[in-house]
């Protein structure tokens, strides 16, 4: 049997019964190591477990997949992943290479960030889709995800931004020569994403200011039917000091911290105001609640504005 | 401290290494028992915690959360929820109240249908908002969590659609005459959500054949800005044959069930088909994948009609 155990957030001891029980009775165990992180390293992991843990590293999974399935269909192997197994990466491939093997297989769940992120206080039902935004390099500034960001805020939703992680990966001269050698893991924090984010609606108004209107000004609204919770075509314009935003970082650890304020305001924070990997932060959309706004003004910046702003701009009433 | 520990989906097992001692430890433990339920009684619970479970219905939670909170300052409480605490519902009241009375609180998270449906092999950064669909009544037939499926599936989204339960409900006779009568517990299945869902566009669509065209046939895309995953007004119609979805029984059960097709095919099945409660559905959006299309192909109710409908209505392409 192969057993996709989910770790969940923070260590060792978030791993459920369930698959404590399975990872103890495998004879052989993964962690994969690439799309996330936990807050302590495998040897953490090998002590409570009981069990040698093998790192797996994106190359190993994919095309290796064959050396972790060996035998499983023999012995139990537990392939183990932070989080959820099938939270921000999907290993539905895997899956069907085990499939094809005649290798049955059991995922255990357990938290990810795509549904501790309620933590908030923000209801998951009012979240869009989910953005992952990639570190912007000298020539290359991937914007898709902003427009992503836009269709929630249409729609009055929040959107979940999780923020890049660069682990074992090879600079562009190492990879042309074919050298392992790795760069120094990094993770984006939310003062370079919100600042990424702010360079790409400098961009859009510098260029917008030759022609005779802002695009962001004259969207369609997104449907013919208007209801209590139409889209606000305004709302999609991100202007950074009436759009709020609540950071979240090391989402489950006890070193968890969340800071709510507008986009401007997060911006000025020192990255110490967030703390250490990982981060992520949620930009809140137009379905915005007194009972939200209550809950997340606790970790305001500055909590009259945050009240102004959520009265004034986004409309909530008591 | 209070503790609020998410038990995940299924039995006692689910339950975190972390949630466990926070248990064991606490001198009041309850269970809220409304929102959702355990494929196990407070009876597995006890015996596995050794704890005595008080089990918490809507009225304890919302009108006596003092109860619950009482003397969390000094000794430490858990309050258990199925799935996460911040899943389907939101218990950020109770939060609120525990620090208005200067009690700390740690969340103790774990998997909910919210994350874990991931299992069915569609992205979760390619779902939309999750909808809940209430039990029609003779008299009442809800029907706002429609225009929210079309909002998802305009932009391609998936929709997650919670279904329906009734636990400790009085009828409308009992709750007038003030008689503390339950009715028993109800549980949307499959069918009967899919059942409704046809009733209301059958409904739009007898109404709208004497007006000069349908509504969702003229829909505005829903931004002024087209890319490879734009909006698909007809994606909207809802055309029972040609609209994909794939049905959750029991996630993270051992007897979980996943079932594939079109709604005309799902809503054909019996009940039997997709075993006792709790049941959800994912409707599919236009932003369907090649490895996704093969992924949930394994559970197809007619394997030749979901490939042709994935890739001649839904553009899939290997």
């Amino acid at each position: 049997m192969l057993y996709l155990v989910g770790l969940g957030l923070h260590d060792e001891k978030d791993v459920t019964v369930r698959g404590m029980e399975a990872i103890k009775g495998s004879e052989r165990v993964y962690l994969e190591a690439y799309t996330s992180i936990l807050g302590v390293g495998k040897e953490r992991l090998e002590a409570f477990y009981g069990k040698e843990v093998v790192v797996a590293d994106r190359d190993m999974v994919e095309m290796d997949s064959d050396e972790i399935l060996r035998d499983a269909d023999k012995v139990d192997v537990a392939f183990l992943v932070v989080g959820d197994p099938f939270g921000a990466t999907t290993h539905s491939d895997l899956l069907l290479r085990a499939d094809a093997l005649s290798i049955p297989y059991t995922v255990i769940h357990n938290a990810s960030v795509m549904n501790a992120v309620g933590a908030l206080g923000l209801a998951l039902y009012n979240y869009g889709q989910t953005v992952s935004i990639p570190f912007f390099t000298d020539s290359w500034r991937p914007d898709s995800w902003l427009e992503r960001v836009r269709e929630n805020l249409r729609l009055g939703l929040h959107t979940l931004c999780l923020l890049d992680i660069k682990v074992k990966e090879q600079s562009e001269e190492n990879l042309a020569r074919g050298r392992k050698i790795f760069e120094p893991p990094r993770y984006m924090s939310v003062p370079c994403a919100i600042s990424q984010l702010l360079s790409l609606l400098e961009d859009e108004s510098s260029s917008s200011s030759s022609k005779s209107s802002a695009p962001t000004a004259t969207d369609a609204p997104s449907s013919s039917t208007a209801t209590a919770t139409a889209p606000v075509p305004e709302a999609a314009a991100l202007d950074p000091s009436t759009t709020l935003a609540i950071s979240a970082s090391r989402v489950g650890a006890p070193s968890q911290r969340f800071v709510a304020g507008t986009l401007a305001e997060l911006s000025q924070l020192d990255e110490d105001a967030f703390g250490g990997p990982l981060h992520s932060f949620v930009i809140v959309g137009r379905r915005f609640h007194a009972l939200e706004r209550d809950f997340a003004v606790r970790w305001a910046v500055d909590k009259q504005r945050w009240n102004e702003v959520s009265n004034g701009v986004y409309g909530v009433r008591d």
